[in-house]
């Protein structure tokens, strides 16, 4: 709230945190102008022991912080100067921008924070399949609009947390591809006058392959789009993930208990346990939607090739990027130490209401009613035990055959275990296919090798 | 990044910002306390004067900030317990929640930032009006479609943002009756059990009322997303002054030549001035929208009555008032010191094609060709202009009228001077409602009253 | 998905909507005309009569759209030439532009479907009100962070929505003086070059005043953008109370039961009740941000006066306004026939641990406990309940005085009942607080008028 | 507007859209219950060709649409009942819901229309590189900041555009793998009860593989939120194209002219050629843009497995999907038949301000200068020549040599020509360089074959 316009550019207090990537963008960069005869071998090492002091400096806490000098890249290049002297100094910036320079540091980073992300969901998918592994048979009731359908293993609800975090990596990896390319040698805008090697900086810093246009490639931030839209997608299932804690560790539901940790009380009700942590994962979301909406909104309609706009493109990665891996680390705690109570689960799952379907399939595949009058039937009985206040499993036989006189005594034969046990298809709840759906997943977290 | 969970639910790093209004919200509530006889009038004091010393010590910077006490509000109860002891000091929270604390706390601070974006509108309304009373006969092209298309005043472009600014300021006043009801005696959720004045709370702390619900005071937002709702419109609307003084001075358009404080230049293109504040300005648009989206987010489908979810209105809140704070300041600032090329906008001002509407108005007004008709000879004139590359008033007599024999010597007077003089109307570009428009803004400004 | 360019700009398909306010529009611009002598009173009578019978043939289908003509201005236009000829039809847009004139429309529309979504907002208001003072006492939980909290009516709940509604009443009037000024005049940007009477204008068409700037008034959307966020807020709070209709309508709350005309069942479960309508209204939400969101975005950057973007501001607020209008409308249908579970609801308020509060206020204010200590007894006593499975409320007199001595007989008169009574105060769930709620709002809907 | 509420719930005005793929779904299950045995191979022949009958009515528009049956399965589902007789008609729908139906009616069409995305994409790709192609040596100024920087090849400026839309249609086809996953065999949630082969489905329809999870499959919208966050990216390259069309055609600019097929006029201002192609699709941005937004937020927070909320996935999708499809064609078409100004450009290129790179560089490499110093004998000269309101190329040697002793008459071979082939750089603007890249382009436009 200055009065002073400079401050307004500043950004210093939060690309600081590029300092590595900055640091390693520009050693390789003075290696390569070494190497090319750009600069002396003699300056170019000279360049590089600078910068190493510098970055040994920060790591150590007694680097000379300097806000007046707005940018990292400022900050590190003058103590550059202060350090190796300005003449050497000076030469660093031969054959780079500061629109080539910001574009490696970010990419840089944002593929080192893509394999951050990936580890942290290993985390939260190894927390979940661990969980189901260690229930692999409690059924539960599985819910569509929030209604109780058909019961299903509790393994086999956790797996669908862990194939949607399946493809939260696919997208994080693929995010990866998108920033691996070097943007050094545009330039500002147009390419460099030097007889840089683009090459030899690609292989230095880690890239498979070079930017194909230097207009382009000053001003394409599709990166760190990319990573915002991933990120708001994963946000999007843990806030689904969360909504379930929150649901199941009410009294109403009592299926969870969320550990010590994760839960607060309250200044004035003794009693509570709330799942706070759950629900601020829940609203954080909201804090990742805006950040997509808001780097959209900055490049709508800017021209080529760099405009300074560009230098929001930062502070929300950064927040975004925080905020994902942190709140992936707090369900993996959460999901880790949560109390399971199997007998609240179990009972509530062996609500007849919910083998409606599997009474007319029963009806349909051993005795032949067509599909759709086997449907009536059992609506018919559901409305009739509803209407009794009985559940529909504590019904007569007579009852039944009231209803339709197809049935028989093998109506009993239905339960929340012949019903799960009938969806023996690959991807459904039979224990079977659970077993296996679950050693695949192990396959599938191992071979994504150590965390 | 830290594994420890707890780290995730703190919010001292921005909620300490309130400290001001967590203190007054206390000093109201002890004194309301000690009137009503639920604490003695001596603890009443004993707190006041504590929670003041509290104060004092926040603003000396000797304030004992403790991260794991997670939030301001604890940071300055457990302070107190110091300050005062812990026997009266455990009485300030008699009657009260956080749910209602921190609902006062962010209603005290709206209804200051508030106050504080008033001002700082009417600073940039000042700096545009000034621009505009010193140009008070400056003709410059009017565009629409960023096409040339009417003669206007410089004075009557700028009073267009004037007026939008004005709007701003209304819906700002609004957000101000917004968040103008005292939560305070909500509690938890229910309201509580002591017999609390909040009429006198209400007068101590300045509300005009009460909340009417104990249920929704602790879970209404709204007063938070209205003032991001009129920020995003305010930024809107900067983005678009933003994006006319990036063209205007670009060497195309010539017209203005912002200050050496508003404009950087390049680290290898030395001629380079470029406006890079009305860039960021721009870019930070889409921060401002991203906010509005995140605090709607948020609430999206949150069940009665507060969750914690609800943390996540603040850290976005503040960096909105910030970045609006600071946008508008330098928008003031880039208004008050840029130059206005009046020479280079009057001769673009002065190019014939802006005239052809005029030029058909004399065809239908002092010639009496039909409307369309005229159209169709001005537009035919025009074509033929552009394929000799002439401008349209370097015609000749005959020229104009081998088009149509409507034409005569009077055709000549008409210039940009009587086309912007032709649109005498309220709220049009003629000089004397300009002057009028000038006039009545000065007046608006003047009632807001002193800055 | 047509190859013909020209059909991107076509917008017939649904600015048809506005044909009436276009008319109103061009019969107070002829009137205009003719009383200023622009045009002669007898073109001016010819060319309100050809509008009139125009927007007959509209009404009654017979009118012959053609989509070539690509918007509602020109094809109510042309058609006005076939009705009373080119000569006198060519006349109308004398002094007008399509830039004022959409304007026109835009601010007419606005202003009637701001009135139209009061109404509706009222009717909901209307059901909430009745549900509640048709149970006046129905004790029900009170939640946070969807764990019971404390006790509270559920009359004081449902007026929670009510006063929600009522801050959205206030904002959409704010949207109906935001359009309130009229714009014709205005001309393409400039102001027009005939001597209107805009006073007139404004009169006419029941404008309280005129816009203050011709280049403002052309590219002036706040309106558009002030509609969508009072839409969005809106939309959110019965986003919330769709949340709070799936939970109580679940299995696991069962506070109520939707009636059949609003849940559905499915293809495949006979038994489901899916509440369908609070669903869809929940997810309809997006939409309603998505537009908000779309236009903030077309608005940003563009500079002065009026671009094609613009266009853009039409279908977004449309389709807000239907889904606004038909939210409201299925939820005043699903409030009034919804059928609530008093029985269930009672005995989940019962619940001793929602007293906890109220316990430890018992020993604060009747047993002199300091209040930190009072909260440490009771949370104590709350966790050896849990542990030995019973509720708060059955335990012995001695159980309590094993953990707190103060305790005495008196602590078996806190019941759901004395918790809802003690919360005496302005806004609180006390009975008599939410008696004289029940009247105010009872007030507050009755000046609002018949709908 | 309607007051009954079923209108609420009616997909079939966008769903109808679907009919094919609901259709080819339901022919590949039908054929697959044959093959099981689970209905007779007879049976499964009949449907087969009912539903081919009604595929043959509906593109013939004899289809009897219902609305009142709600949505494009039902009105299928009806139809075939009357077409082959209701026991059979009855049988199609076992082993599957309506939540793995229009899941996989979801994922065929967003394999289709990515195919048409990708073509459209690869069709504008094809416009500008043939303007590239027949522009190869023409000179134009580059920019950064919307300041003249440094010479660029036009090629090289249209080929930055080419590469953002190879970009974009790498995310299309990344969204066709996750769309690629047969859901079919998931039922409602757990699974069918039957001997389904899901594998024979896969292949039926194409798919390459199925899904893991039956919860996961029925409510997973992922490919849907990729394919709105693969088009606001499109769009928003789109809209810096735009951006630059509009700048480029206005009279300060002057660099290119639209053809009349994508300009329009005015209504009052007959000499304006109004860019409302190339700003309407700036504009729509925000439509594309707030799309994204709404499946975000409509996703957010929703348990498992599917809600009635997800209903809202289609409108959006089908909107977006027409508007960016549209928007391509738009694109092609205007830079097919735009009319490049080479004159102006050429001349704006040649201006000596932006060759002050090359003059540092020339003093830096032959010379000898050190960069920083060379870099303010520039800036000096550059604010020399402007303060004569001189370009720089037009000073004496004598004024050069006044700055820095260091130039000598070579200082004259600095010129756009030589500027742009010094960056000589892969991905520089060097004619060799761009000549290279043009070729590249071709050949990655080659490899996708025929559009």
């Amino acid at each position: 709230m200055s009065t002073d316009p400079s401050s307004y550019t500043v950004s210093i207090q939060y690309d600081r945190r590029l300092y590595r990537q900055d640091i390693a963008g520009s050693i390789a960069h003075a290696r390569m102008l070494g190497k090319q005869g750009i600069i002396t071998e003699g300056e170019a090492l000279n360049i590089v022991e600078g910068l190493e002091q510098i970055r040994t400096e920060i790591e150590e806490g007694s680097f000379p912080w300097r806000p007046e000098l707005e940018d990292i890249h400022m900050n590190v290049e003058r103590r550059l100067h202060e350090v190796i002297g300005t003449e050497t100094a000076g030469k660093l910036h031969t054959a780079r921008s500061r629109n080539d320079q910001i574009s490696v540091d970010m990419r840089l980073y944002l593929r080192e924070v893509v394999g951050e992300t990936v580890g942290k969901v290993r985390g939260l998918q190894g927390a979940l399949l661990e969980l189901a592994e260690s229930n692999p048979e409690l059924i539960i009731p599985g819910y569509t609009h929030v209604q109780r359908a058909q019961p299903v293993l509790f393994a086999h609800h956790l797996l669908a947390y862990f194939h949607m975090l399946q493809r939260d990596i696919r997208r994080f990896e693929y995010c990866h591809e998108g920033a691996d390319a070097l943007p050094l040698g545009s330039g500002a805008l147009a390419g460099v006058p030097y007889p840089v090697d683009r090459q030899f900086l690609a292989t230095e810093l880690g890239f498979s392959k070079t930017t194909s246009n230097s207009m382009d490639a000053v001003s394409d931030r599709d990166f760190v789009v990319e990573y915002h839209s991933a990120a708001a997608m994963c946000m999007m299932h843990l806030s689904r993930l969360a909504e379930e804690l929150v649901l199941w560790s009410s009294q109403e539901f009592g299926y969870v208990t969320l550990s010590e940790e994760y839960v607060t009380g309250s200044s004035i009700m003794p009693q509570k346990r709330n799942p706070d942590y759950a629900e601020l994962a829940r609203g954080k979301t909201g804090r990742v939607y805006g950040h997509l909406m808001a780097i959209l909104t900055v490049l709508k309609g800017l021209p080529l090739a760099y405009n300074r706009d560009l230098q929001e493109d930062k502070e929300g990665l950064f927040d975004t990027v925080d905020t994902l891996l942190a709140t992936l680390e707090v369900f993996r705690g959460m999901i880790n130490t949560m109390q399971v109570n199997a007998e609240s689960l179990s009972k509530a799952a062996a609500q007849g209401q919910m083998l409606a379907t599997d009474l007319a399939d029963y009806l349909v595949t051993r005795k032949g009613v067509p599909f759709r009058e086997a449907h009536g039937v059992v609506a018919r009985l559901s409305s009739y035990a509803i209407s009794r206040n009985v559940d529909l499993m504590d019904l007569t036989l007579e009852e039944y055959q009231k209803h339709s006189p197809a049935f028989d005594e093998e109506v009993f034969s239905v339960t929340a275990e012949s019903s799960v046990a009938a969806r023996d298809v690959q991807g459904g709840t039979a224990p079977q296919q659970v077993s296996r759906a679950l050693l695949e997943a192990r396959k599938l977290l191992g071979q994504a090798g150590e965390e």
